[in-house]
């Protein structure tokens, strides 16, 4: 009898993984050889391309995206309203070094998301410091009516690019507040890229209600080295135009797509990734692949019949890059609506090779995540740790306290040669990487669908 | 006095464990910060380029890189002496599908490597076949005269890109065989690509003494779904010119460094890749990577004043492409000497970021290798497994039984997209992604120097 017994639960267990192997089997091979993913991608990315909250092309992502989505036959397309800021870059934008000769040497420049304008030119001594401590420990008179410059590098010895990201974000968030305590008229900081090359960075800076705002702006990193290798010559000017500038805040959307799930429909596995972009390059790696990510691993799921326990539903969040309104939105309306968010996943770090999941939440779920491993060896991913979720889905954690949020972790070494910059277009991503991401996330939307543990 | 020696023993083992780390990450910190590989590469592929064995791009190559080992200290810098297969490409190479209403439309095309060209324009109907098998099963009336079009496709569902070359590897290899037995006047495979794309990719290809040569082309995998949408339509016919040919055996070189080994110098730890590479494009991943790999390995070892206990020797083979002459030179003479060669570890499957280490060899090594897993981990490797060494150390197990070979693992997805095609140049290699190669090269011989037991 207990061996029947025995008998049973094993080939229970043995049927049941066998069944998860052949689905996740499934899921990969629709991926690599009947995706959608990388065309879709080409259309968000060549025929709307660069996609800022407020922007006409970011209101044609939206409806591109509503339109993809109820072309794939989901149970329920939907957008989700939300106020987003509205910034412009203008069209003047422009920088000069002006060396102690005279000499003008124009360099690659971005204005940093959210800066004001020059109002005309804007010409100063430019003072040069190589760590931001180094700039909060300079003296007012040092710096007064003078242009700041930050040439602070990514620490490239760091083997996962996001932590030299990490050592650098202040720079360009806090860069402009810290300069302007001290007296400085504008502020210039070495694009946060990984490689020496042509193309700046842009990305969210901050001002401070009580300290005066000044423009901010990136420039190249093989022009940061150019301007560094003048100050060490002789002292050199800065000569900065911009005419970028706030809007009243503009109506923009979430879009949703679900399955509805049969046992649990009010129980919901939310992944996603943001629809928003900076508006330079085509906002390829970020974020069009982490949104065509999880569209392609909804859309797979449908096409081989999976029918969900809960309810898998997938937003493409708006505002990620500078204000989260999305998100935060999100997170509040699903809250009122009464539903129960049980997990969620984010793709914000690129298209690149899958290497894993990180989660933001407890040890049960932890090992619920590391559960997964033995299943994913076979597609060579290889992290399942404790680590980040994802700036959209992190508002969810004020809502449903507890809830585990999951992180997809590419491969990170070429994030930043993109990142913010004119070079992330589609070209920068590789068909197979992109859809060894969509099936990796597919999967293991299906194991949390049928594992987790509420 | 028991205590005391379980004291002893595990502070040894933890100050050995803390030294290899320290190393390991020294290592890095030098590869990442410091490195020499990413501009190596850029002479290697931009001032020699393509380097087919036999050609004066292969000497210059042979000079260019004993110069550069020179100039890195080594203890000891040679050449060896080899004889190498001298085949051109010509200057006439072009193919033409030519429809039933003599419509001509002109595809991307590389000859084999080693075909015979076509004396002249060679026009035949040309029949289509999507498997080798399928070939082989066909009736000689059915080929007789023809062209023979082998469209057999990668498989896109494999996981690791090499097990779907593996796949496609006989239609290039023995297509001209297959082909020419069954009375066919010329063959054009599909190109052994991943990608769509408008790239032929070349390689090497057999004859046999007792069949017909005729002549081999690779048209672009864009091309071959060009030519195979016609032939739906209706017959084509098939242009073919190539004034490729043999000339007499050349003599070329393996390039060696070495540092010697302060206990044991006999005992040889060889790592390397080959210098050669097919003659379109710039060798850059195939195998430029895989020789700068190597050399910055031994490079950053020395300037960390590591002092090896065995000899270390990096060998840039001549001649992987066509004819494994370097490989098998090597084995033998090393064996002539009397050395003994311990463990051999060769890159050669591109430069992409690191994923592990596989070992042919027996359970002692695997476990050795397995060994290593832990400290790798801070860097992201996590393939240390049973698998392939490499073509040029292959012939070390013949001369030296038991020897365990080891491959090194890079990231394999995008690798066919640039294998023996035009698109294999500096460009497509991620500056990081190298340093992380070279990196991981220098520490796994750092820890097969200090651990392996002979």
């Amino acid at each position: 009898m207990k061996i029947t017994l025995l008998f049973l639960i094993l080939s229970t267990i043995c049927f049941s993984q066998n069944t998860d192997s052949i689905l996740i089997r499934n899921i990969y091979n629709t991926a690599l050889s009947q995706g959608k993913s990388y065309e879709d991608l080409r259309e968000l990315c060549k025929n709307i391309g660069a996609r800022l909250s407020g922007s006409a092309e970011a209101e044609m992502a939206v409806q591109w995206s509503k339109r993809k989505m109820e072309s794939y036959g989901f149970d329920k397309v939907y957008l989700q309203e939300i106020k987003v800021p509205h910034w412009e870059r203008g069209t003047k934008e422009s920088g000069w070094i002006k060396t102690s000769k005279n000499e003008l040497i124009k360099v690659n420049l971005l204005a940093l998301g959210g800066s004001i304008g020059t109002n005309g030119l804007l010409e100063a001594e430019i003072i040069e410091f190589k760590h931001i401590d180094d700039l909060k420990k300079a003296k007012k008179a040092d710096i007064k009516g003078k242009i700041v410059f930050i040439n602070q590098p990514m620490n490239e010895k760091e083997i996962v690019t996001f932590s030299a990201y990490g050592g650098c974000y202040v720079i360009r968030g806090n860069g402009a507040i810290e300069s302007a305590k001290l007296g400085a008229i504008g502020v210039i900081i070495r694009s946060i890229g990984m490689p020496i090359d042509d193309h700046p960075h842009t990305g969210s800076m901050h001002y401070e209600d009580s300290v005066q705002k000044i423009p901010a702006a990136a420039i190249s990193t093989k022009d940061a080295e150019k301007l560094s290798s003048e100050l060490k010559l002789s002292k050199c000017k800065f000569v900065l135009e911009m005419d970028c500038k706030d809007f009243p805040d503009a109506i923009s959307y979430n879009v949703i797509a679900e399955i509805t799930g049969l046992d649990k429909p009010n129980e919901i596995i939310t992944f996603g990734g943001h629809l928003d972009s900076w508006d330079t390059g085509e906002g390829a790696h970020d974020d069009g692949t982490g949104v065509i990510h999880c569209l392609e691993a909804l859309r797979i799921l449908k096409t081989l019949n999976y029918k969900p326990k809960h309810t898998l539903r997938v937003v493409f969040f708006m505002n990620e890059e500078n204000g989260n309104k999305g998100g935060q939105t999100y997170a509040t309306w699903s809250k009122e609506r009464g539903e129960i968010q049980i997990a969620a996943v984010e793709s914000d770090r690129g298209g690149f090779t899958p290497r894993g999941f990180e989660i933001d939440g407890n040890e049960k779920y932890l090992n619920l995540l590391q559960s997964f491993a033995p299943i994913f060896k076979t597609y060579d991913l290889h992290i399942f740790e404790k680590g980040y979720g994802g700036v959209d889905i992190g508002p969810l954690k004020k809502s449903f306290e507890g809830i585990p949020l999951f992180g997809f972790v590419p491969d990170s070494q070429r994030y930043f040669d993109f990142h913010h910059a004119p070079s992330d277009v589609f070209e920068s991503v590789n068909k197979r990487e992109l859809e060894l991401g969509c099936a990796a996330i597919g999967s293991f939307v299906y194991l949390l669908d049928k594992n987790i543990s509420f």
